[in-house]
C-alpha cells in the first residue's frame, strides 16, 4: 500500500460542479465561466446555478429569492445565545456552535437541498449579530424586500449599501462559492459519507476552513499591506521578505500556475470601493506588491491568488478581519452542500488506511513493574 | 488521474497507534494485544498508552488520572443550554453542540494534548447530564473518588456501579478507543490538517460518527435481537432475513474475514452482566443469532463484530439506544486526539482533487432569454 500523503492528485469523486484550469487561469461553475457569473450573475442565480446544475428562469429564480429571503431569522435561543457568548470569542467558533443549535432544533423532514437553502439564507445573519453584539451594538433583522447580498451588507452595517458596494458584496461571494475538493469541500463529504445530516456536513466544513492553511490567508494579506503602509516601501519590503526566506502572502496556488481568474475580477472592484472607502492607498500597495511580486515570483508560476485581494475586499465592506472565514464559510456553504449532494446520488463510504510503523506483541507488564 | 472513491486501500498517514490483522482476528493498542489490555487494564491506563505510546508508570498513571477527574465539570453555560434543549433531541447533535460550546470557551493556552484530556473527561458529563434531564431526573454532578468509567455509570443512573457493571463499563470504552482509519478519525484528521483546532477536529469527529453507516450499527443488532423475542425464532428469523436479500445487523466488515477480537471480548462480559440484569434471554437470542449466523455466513468470511454485542451491552449499562453513538464517541475521543496528535508531527493539507465530468464554455443567457 503506497503513501498518498495530503491525497495530492488522488481523485476522491467525479464532478459536474466545478472545473479549474490552472494552466490559462479560468474557473468554471457548472461549465460557466467565472467571469461572466461576476460581471453579470448575483449571489442567488449562482447559488441556483451550482445547486440545480443550470441557471435558473424567472420563476426558478423568484422561488429560491422567497426561500432565501425569508429564512434569515434566527430561533430567540440561538440570537441569546450570540448576544451572550463572549465578545473575544472567535467568530468561526461562534458559527460552528451556531450551526450545530440550528442541527439540533431542525427537525423537520425537508430534503437536504432545502435544509441547504436554510442553512445558507441564515450564516449572514449569524456573522452580522455576533459583529454588531461584540461592539455593543444593537443588532439589525433581516429585511426580505433586500437582496442575499444587500441584506448581509445592512445587517452588518445598519444601512443599505451604494451600488458599488452591493455589486461587490455579490462578486465576493460568487468568486468564494466553490472551488473544487478543497479541504473543507472533503471534509463535509467525509462525514456526509457515513450518511450522517447536513448540518453535521457544514460544522465539518466551517471547522475545516478555520484553519490558518485553509481559510486564514487572506486576513495575511491584508496585515501586510497595512504593515508596509506606504507604496513607496513596497520594493523594500518585498526584498527584505523573500531574502529572509519568507513567503509573500496571497501570492502561489497548488493548482493555478498563473494569475488566479478571481484575483483578477477582484481587483477590479477592488480598485472602486477602496476610493469610495477613502483607503485608495491600501489599494495602490497591493497594486505594487502585485506588480513587484510578479516581477520576482512570476517566472516560478507564482502569481497572486484571490486571497490577495479578497481580504482588503472584506474589509472595505466593513467585517473585521477575525472575520473573513466566517465571510468565506457564507458563500463556500453553497459548494459544500452542492457536493454533498452530488457525492450521495452514488455514496460510498470514506474509510481511508494508515500504514502500521510500530511494533506488535509487546507484553503487557503490571503497573508496578513498569518504569 | 485515477478515481478512488471512498478511498479504499489508500493510506493516508503512517501510524504507530493500531494495527488490526483482520485475517487472524487480532487488534492491538501500540503494539499491546486489546485481549491483554481487556482483561488487565482500565480506562485510564487505555488512554495514556494510545495518547502517549507506552503504559504509564504509577506516577504517570496518578497524573492523568487526577487531570481526567478534576476537569469533568462544564461551565453553568453549557450546564442550562442541556438542561433546556429539547428533550427528544439526537444525542449526537447535543454532544456536537456542547463540545462547540466548549471550544469557544477554552481559551487557555495549553497544547492539544491538554486539551484532549479535557475533553475527553467532559463528553461522559455531557452525555449523562443530557440522559438524566430529558427523563425530568436531577442531573448528577461528577465524583473525582471515582474512576473514569465508574463516575460515568454513576452520573447516569445515580448510583455506583457493582463489580462487573465497573468492569463491563471498563472493557467497552476500551474496545471502542481506537481502529486505526475509520471515517469518523480521518474527518478529525482532515480538519487538523488545515491547522484548525482540537475542538473543531473533535467535532468533525462527533459529526462523522453520528452517521448510521458508522456509529449506529450496534442498535440496529440490538433492535433484532428485541425483534426476534424468543431462542426458538432465531433460525427462522435468519433464513427468512437472508432469503429476502436483507443483511443481518453486527455481522460482516471489512477489514476482519474472521471474529472481530473485539465482540469475543464483549460476548463474555455481555453473558455476565445481561444475568445480572435479568435480561438474560436476550443473550441466550445473540448467541444464536451468532452461531448459526456463522453457520450461514462465516464461508465467505463473514463473522459478528463489535458492534453485534456492544448494543446489548450499552443497553445494560443504562444506556438508551439512540445514546450508543455518543457512548461510542466518549471512547473513540481518546483514538481522534491521538491521531490528530501524530499526523501533525509532520503535517500536510489534505486537499485530494476531483475528475471533472461536466460541460465547459456554456454561455450566459440573460434571465428572460432562458427557459
Ligand atoms: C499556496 C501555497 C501553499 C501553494 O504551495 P505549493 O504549490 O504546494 O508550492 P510549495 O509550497 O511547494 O512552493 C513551491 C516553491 O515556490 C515558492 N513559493 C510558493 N509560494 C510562495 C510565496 N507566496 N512567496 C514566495 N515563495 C513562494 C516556495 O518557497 C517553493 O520554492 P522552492 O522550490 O525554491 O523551495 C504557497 O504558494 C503559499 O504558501 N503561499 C502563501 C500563502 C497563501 O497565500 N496562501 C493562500 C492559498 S489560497
Ligand atoms: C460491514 C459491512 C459494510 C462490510 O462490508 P464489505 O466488506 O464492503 O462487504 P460487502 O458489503 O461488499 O459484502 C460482501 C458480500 O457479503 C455479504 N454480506 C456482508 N455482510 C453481510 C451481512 N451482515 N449479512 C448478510 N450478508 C452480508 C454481502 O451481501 C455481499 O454478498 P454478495 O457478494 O453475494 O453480494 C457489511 O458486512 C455490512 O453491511 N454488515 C451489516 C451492518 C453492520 O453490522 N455494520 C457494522 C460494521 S462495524
Amino acid at each position: 500500500m503506497e503513501l498518498r500523503k495530503g491525497l495530492e492528485d488522488v481523485a476522491v469523486k467525479e464532478t459536474a460542479i466545478t472545473y479549474i484550469d490552472g494552466e490559462l487561469g479560468r474557473l468554471y461553475y457548472r461549465g460557466y465561466s467565472i467571469f461572466d457569473l461576476a460581471e453579470f450573475s448575483n449571489f442567488e442565480e449562482t447559488a441556483y446555478l451550482i445547486w440545480y446544475g443550470k441557471l435558473p428562469n424567472e420563476k426558478e429564480l423568484e422561488e429560491l429569492r422567497i426561500k432565501l429571503s425569508t429564512n434569515r431569522e434566527l430561533p430567540d435561543s440561538i440570537i441569546n445565545y450570540i448576544k451572550e457568548v463572549k465578545k473575544d470569542a472567535n467568530p468561526m467558533d461562534v458559527l460552528r456552535t451556531a450551526i450545530s443549535m440550528l442541527g439540533v432544533e431542525d427537525t423537520d423532514n425537508s430534503d437536504i437541498m432545502e435544509k441547504s437553502i436554510k442553512i445558507t439564507s441564515k450564516i449572514p445573519t449569524i456573522i452580522s449579530y455576533f459583529y454588531r453584539s461584540r461592539k455593543n451594538l444593537e443588532i439589525i433583522h433581516p429585511d426580505e424586500t433586500l437582496s442575499h447580498s444587500e441584506n448581509f451588507f445592512y445587517m452588518l452595517n445598519g444601512k443599505k449599501p451604494s451600488e458599488i458596494e452591493s455589486k461587490s458584496m455579490d462578486v465576493s461571494l460568487i468568486l468564494h462559492m466553490d472551488h473544487e475538493m478543497n479541504a473543507s469541500t472533503f471534509a463535509c463529504l467525509v462525514v456526509a459519507s457515513t450518511l450522517s445530516d447536513i448540518y453535521s456536513s457544514v460544522i465539518a466544513g466551517i471547522a475545516a476552513l478555520k484553519g490558518p492553511l485553509h481559510g486564514g490567508a487572506n486576513a495575511e494579506a491584508l496585515k501586510q499591506f497595512i504593515e508596509i503602509g506606504d507604496k513607496k516601501n513596497v520594493e523594500d519590503y518585498i526584498n527584505k521578505r523573500l531574502q529572509s526566506g519568507q513567503r509573500l502572502m496571497g501570492f502561489g496556488h497548488r493548482i493555478y500556475k498563473t494569475y488566479d481568474p478571481r484575483a483578477k475580477i477582484m481587483k477590479e472592484y477592488v480598485k472602486e470601493i477602496t476610493k469610495e472607502k477613502g483607503i485608495y492607498n491600501l489599494y495602490e500597495i497591493a497594486n505594487a506588491v502585485d506588480e513587484i511580486g510578479i516581477k520576482e515570483l512570476g517566472n516560478k508560476g507564482i502569481f497572486p491568488n484571490v486571497d490577495f485581494y479578497s481580504g482588503l475586499m472584506f474589509y472595505s465592506l466593513g467585517f473585521d478581519p477575525d472575520m473573513f472565514p466566517a465571510v468565506f464559510a457564507s458563500s463556500r456553504v453553497v459548494g459544500w452542500t452542492a457536493h454533498v449532494v452530488e457525492y450521495l446520488k452514488n455514496n460510498r463510504l470514506i474509510r481511508p488506511k494508515a500504514i502500521y510503523i510500530g511494533e506488535i506483541g509487546r507484553k503487557y507488564l503490571p503497573l508496578e513493574d513498569r518504569q
